[in-house]
């Protein structure tokens, strides 16, 4: 079995992940500078021997090698997970050094330590968030142009193009997952956990949903995106591998995501729309993914976008109900 | 008439639109950190007092704002032109730092600036090397995917990308000009300049050229290039413009610019090739470019490839044997 590190390992995907690659029996070493992601979230693994977790920004090339060195001199890390990044959309928007510290240069600095460490294998968490708005075109991974709206998407662009660059000069493979919006436990922001909390703490017989609630997009729950992951790295034969990761159908829009969190923990309340067809700057009002190429490859999800919609509010409304 | 700020302003390319500018009765403002760039280029603009130039390094924003804010106070800068970047691609590969700080930070840094005193419009040197290595495949703008093989092309993908997130948030129009291999004077670094030295030098009846002389990629005059951009500049209507720039025909061979070399300074010398299809990592063997939307915008090179070449060739000879 071998050793996996991951980037950004104490946030929402990693955490899913860690468990899926403890279960099969791997060891992993979590790097997280907890400025989101969050101890608590490591807990159930803390006991497992297999399991190792640093605090480090990995936005610090010398001092993330000097972190993971003595683990890799024990037994040689043979796959980076590259999943540190900005969680926080319009903070990108309002300061672009958000996103070139914690979205790009987390990157840029894992594959320096990468690159000297001889790491062979990459994996990067990439975001629908590089196509921009292709309006109602369903986007697939050899798609032009990429027009990033977003500081964010702009950074996630930056990674996959540099990760790209590495896998000519020294990287043996890289797959770069194109995620969707993702949803599920532990939920440490979207739109999901901010309607339960809204729809929660009202007290007037309604809650505010930003935008028409037209906008529509494909959610993926984190239990089918976690098992993308581990197949296109069980499947993929290439060396640089590009998979846009989502549900086969049209997604839900913001006004179904707030029709089932009342559904859910607010029965009959009304919903308030704040109007306009984008909720921020960097928004993408309609989404939709092209996921062929991965069908073709043998994986299809287990849930729809309204099914992973439904699930994750149950979820999340159970956790934020205290369990 | 406006006032232009140009980063990497003491560049080839910069040098000569901003001869151009002036013509127009344009003023200019020239930043430079002159790692790369000359001083000595700058010196037919020494007389005109619509130009200026800065020595800073462009990757510092509060510097550079601090260059330019006597400049902006007293005549608001109109147009950014964001030139500067490493032009050095073998030593972007050798150390990632190269790229990350004179390619794509200069862009980031610059664009804080512009933010910052509300320069309306920018226009971006981008580059062939976005696109990667799509073999006989003529690219156009909107084709993907993007798979840069060099640092240096990442690292203008990077640039783009930030470009066009800054479009969505605060620019008013971005033009984004893709260039290919581009030659003139003043010649700093280059085939051409390599092959000239190196047939100039050589005393045993030969010269080396890198690869087995069959990596064929076009080429454009400098005198084309300018006036591409400044075409552009003036007829593009929207808010974010990519154009590739290039002559429309299939290029010319390694072996044809040595062989163009030979003749212009060296003749009879027999040609050494060291073989392989690469002259280096990150070089694109063979690349086509689709120009016909810069064609239906309505511009068309003076000259092809093969013309290009031969006048840089005699440009590049004339200078070397000291004007």
């Amino acid at each position: 079995m071998g050793t996996h590190l991951i980037t950004g390992g104490a946030g929402f995907v990693s955490v899913n992940l860690t468990r899926q690659l403890l279960a099969r029996g791997e060891c992993v070493i979590a790097v997280d500078d907890l400025s989101r992601g969050k101890l608590a979230f490591l807990d159930e693994f803390e006991a497992n021997p297999h399991f190792h977790f640093v605090k480090q920004d990995c936005s610090a090339a010398a001092q993330l090698r000097e972190c993971v060195l003595d683990f890799h001199r024990k037994d040689a890390i043979a796959e980076a997970w590259l999943l540190a990044a900005n969680s926080d959309i319009p903070a990108g928007v309002t300061d672009p050094h958000v996103d070139l510290s914690r979205t790009f240069m987390t990157t840029f600095a894992t594959l320096l330590v990468v690159r000297e460490l001889g790491i062979p294998i990459v994996h990067f968490a990439s975001s629908s968030a590089v196509y921009g708005d292709h309006s109602d075109l369903a986007v697939a991974e050899n798609n032009g142009p990429l027009e990033p709206i977003s500081n964010y998407g702009a950074m996630k662009l930056a990674s996959e193009a540099q990760i790209r660059a590495a896998v000519e000069s020294y990287l043996k493979r890289a797959n770069i997952f194109r995620f969707p919006n993702v949803v599920g436990l532990p939920a440490t922001h979207g739109i999901i956990l901010d309607l339960i909390r809204k729809a929660c703490h009202s007290s007037n017989g309604g809650f505010d949903v930003l935008g028409d609630g037209t906008q529509q997009k494909v959610y993926l729950h984190i239990a089918d995106l976690v098992e993308a992951m581990l197949y296109i790295r069980d499947n993929a034969k290439g060396r640089y591998n590009v998979y846009n990761i989502g549900p086969q159908d049209d997604g839900v829009s913001v006004r179904g995501i707030a029709e089932a969190v009342r559904d859910r923990v607010a029965l009959g309340a009304e919903l308030w729309f704040s109007g306009g067809d984008r909720g921020w700057v960097g928004d993408v009002p309609r989404f939709r993914y092209d996921t062929g190429k991965l069908a073709a490859l043998g994986w299809r999800p287990r849930m729809g976008s309204s099914e992973a919609i439904a699930r994750a509010v149950d979820e999340i409304a159970r956790e934020e109900a205290g369990g």
